[in-house]
């Protein structure tokens, strides 16, 4: 699959997706990742992408025509499944939004930045609206790299272990039961007896019994 | 305020650091970022940092003693008010978690990577668990990097404009009302004329109702 992000700002993003997931995705061929300098579709001899704001009022808004032109020129080149504009009023990210969005083709991501973009961009180009939860940020690239590493991960072949997605927190129903490894024993605090017991059966009812409190206690509201 | 985040993949974090506000922020002397290499904390030959889960299963878990060793060292050199590890079982981030947390001195922040974390860290050193959304990320490194642009951009110095941070989404009950800016007329597409009307208390009236109406759609949630 294919992301185009759309930023102000592109040099933010090179090192997050220079790593980890993103980066073996990409070298594999699973994924491939293009961001776009929207500063290079401004027509002005300023190379300016934003404006004060019609009615007055603090903050910059960028202007219609640099992510209009950017937007047809990918559209040329490609058919595109979702346009998305990454805002605080957006629907809020879930793992059910990257499984959808995971069996898509090709991906335009546009990155807000300063006061906000030109509702008209919103009515006219965007097909979906996404936040990434209730809190603000400086804009949206930060946003763009977490919708593009939930999703990507989601595509077959990208991770080693095809079970680990699926046993991810927020695939099933449980957050995790707690995880340990070695030392058995670490400046005096200990792994559970039950799970070097090596018996199966009273393991996997542990976790299931420590899965199911923790979501109790933690998030009640995944239990509904 | 200085944030000291331990990963295994510090360099992941590189580019968001160094760009726009917490770049702005890091060189007015308002905050200080410093990554650690986890690595540079193992204590075995093979530098590892993780280990087989006891009990069986897929994935690998981080290790006790690279975080101690990490974190030890740094209380040893100031005292500080939080250390939080990202996971996407703790409690969601919001504004005012962001808010709590602007005031805050010295903060450690803790990037799981792998399957997870050995639990004895969270039970010994972590005072808070924080997660960004309920989806899964490759990572924590994104979720740290969220919450420093969330956190510092609320810190008093580092916005340019001191109104701009409170007139942000989710610092009041309602969200923005549509934005616009020039040109007034877009291939056909026209700015609201209450905008253009330079009618001050009829512009203030608009974007109010137009704020309540997008609230009212999209997130009924924060009219409570």
């Amino acid at each position: 699959m294919r992301f185009d992000i759309i930023s102000v700002l592109p040099d933010l993003l090179t090192s997050p997706f220079a790593h980890s997931i993103l980066q073996r995705a990409q070298k594999k061929g699973v994924a491939e990742i293009v961001v776009h300098n929207l500063r290079d579709y401004a027509t002005n001899k300023q190379k300016s992408v934003d404006d004060y704001p019609y009615g007055g009022g603090s903050g910059m808004i960028m202007s219609v025509e640099p992510f209009a032109l950017c937007i047809e020129k990918l559209q040329n080149e490609r058919t595109y499944d979702e346009i998305i504009f990454m805002t605080p009023d957006g629907e809020t990210l879930n793992q059910g939004i990257a499984n959808q969005l995971s069996i898509q083709k090709n991906i335009i991501i546009l990155c807000g930045h300063y006061k906000g973009i030109d509702q008209r961009i919103r009515d006219i180009y965007v097909t979906r609206e996404i936040s990434i939860g209730d809190y603000v940020l400086s804009g949206g690239e930060l946003p763009a790299a977490v919708v593009v590493d939930t999703v990507v991960r989601l595509v077959p072949g990208v991770l080693n272990d095809e079970t680990s997605a699926l046993s991810d927190s927020f695939q099933g129903d449980l957050l995790d039961a707690p995880l340990y490894t070695r030392p058995a024993e670490w400046r005096g605090h200990k792994v559970p007896d039950v799970l070097l017991s090596g018996h199966e059966a009273k393991i996997n009812e542990w976790r299931h019994d420590e899965a199911v409190k923790r979501t109790q206690e933690r998030r009640p509201d995944l239990l509904k």
